[in-house]
């Protein structure tokens, strides 16, 4: 049997959407977490391939990147897309997210590093709030044409998974409203309902991120 | 035949890699070139699916986000990594560019949007030149472990196209030195003198990114 590791800081951030995909599967993985800025993860970095985490390693064969780990996984168990042309679309999306992410960031950045209270507001209003509007802004128009809820295809994709863990990090932090972003919310509970992750996140360590 | 067309800005950014997949397939597309911030992007911007650029239509069918984009045509044409575990370290060292780009870029856009001289010199020396050092860090890393010279496995892929051609814009912006990054500078050759990338490296348009 294949010896799955999976390596990230003790959250869900990065790497909660290939745990995700482990748990669809049904394939046993260790879920190895370790404390943001711990002697551990100072000990580990020199030996990881890009200094970083997440990192999957298979049999002791070691990929980084979190979107590389994830498709990798989704694509040998059958969630990234069904053609070449799904498979453009889960990975557009995923990339979009990511954009996304690079610019809301800025305002977390701000405020975990305790910055003045005009730096962090300013950081909310004009970056992180314009981004999420047309990050929803996509996602929404996507969802209107889909016939199946999911964002690619008929099934669950590695595009669902990541959008709508983000969206529980987003609704801790305020930035979803139940009555403007509706459908928005209705997709992360679709998702988050499938019986296999329900179950997983009942069980799954709470964490802020 | 299959009618593809790349539509982005009148730059190699991040579009170029997928033209040279064409190239190197040997396959013909429709190379669509808008000028940054004219009514022609303008009148298009709503119709494309993110309302960014590039986007591949194939037969009418559109694809967004460049990495997407490339992925697809490489997995076609056959440069995208030859089992899945070469595919994730492509993957993922495309990934790894696009996280140094989102940092090298605030250094490009204070100089783009004309910012106090003190401000485009902090993003330099504190922003870009350490994100470059630890990408080409990476870099070297994975070229000193390489056998082939190519960054994964023994043949061109797109990670290869990418790097390669993001030197060219980093070396016009004076980020790259012959002495101190000579692997590197070695590497971009050996891409770039692929016969069929030569021949159209040679006879593209000239632009400054």
């Amino acid at each position: 049997m294949v010896h799955y590791k999976l390596t990230y800081f003790d959250g869900r951030g990065f790497a909660e959407a290939s745990r995700q995909v482990f748990k669809l599967a049904g394939i046993e993985f260790e879920d190895v977490r370790l404390p943001i800025a711990s002697p551990e993860w100072e000990a580990l970095k020199p030996s990881t391939p890009f200094g970083q985490l997440p990192v999957l390693s298979v049999d002791g064969f070691e990929i980084p990147q979190s979107a590389a780990i994830l498709r990798y996984l989704a694509r040998k168990f059958g969630f990234a897309g069904k053609t070449p042309e799904e498979e453009a679309w889960v990975d557009a999306i995923v990339d979009q997210f990511k954009d996304f992410m690079g610019q809301y960031r800025q305002y977390i950045y701000a405020v975990f590093l305790k910055k003045p209270v005009e730096e962090v507001e300013k950081a909310k209003t004009e970056v992180a709030i314009p981004a999420r509007d047309a990050y929803f802004k996509i996602l929404n128009g996507i969802l209107e044409k889909s016939k199946s809820g999911f964002l690619v295809g008929d099934s669950v994709t590695f595009a669902d998974l990541v959008v709508a863990d983000n969206l529980v990090t987003l609704e801790k932090n305020g930035f979803v409203s139940n009555e403007e972003h509706l459908k928005i919310v209705e997709f992360k509970a679709k998702i988050q309902n499938l019986p296999k992750l329900k179950e997983w996140i009942e069980t799954r360590p709470d964490t802020p991120f």
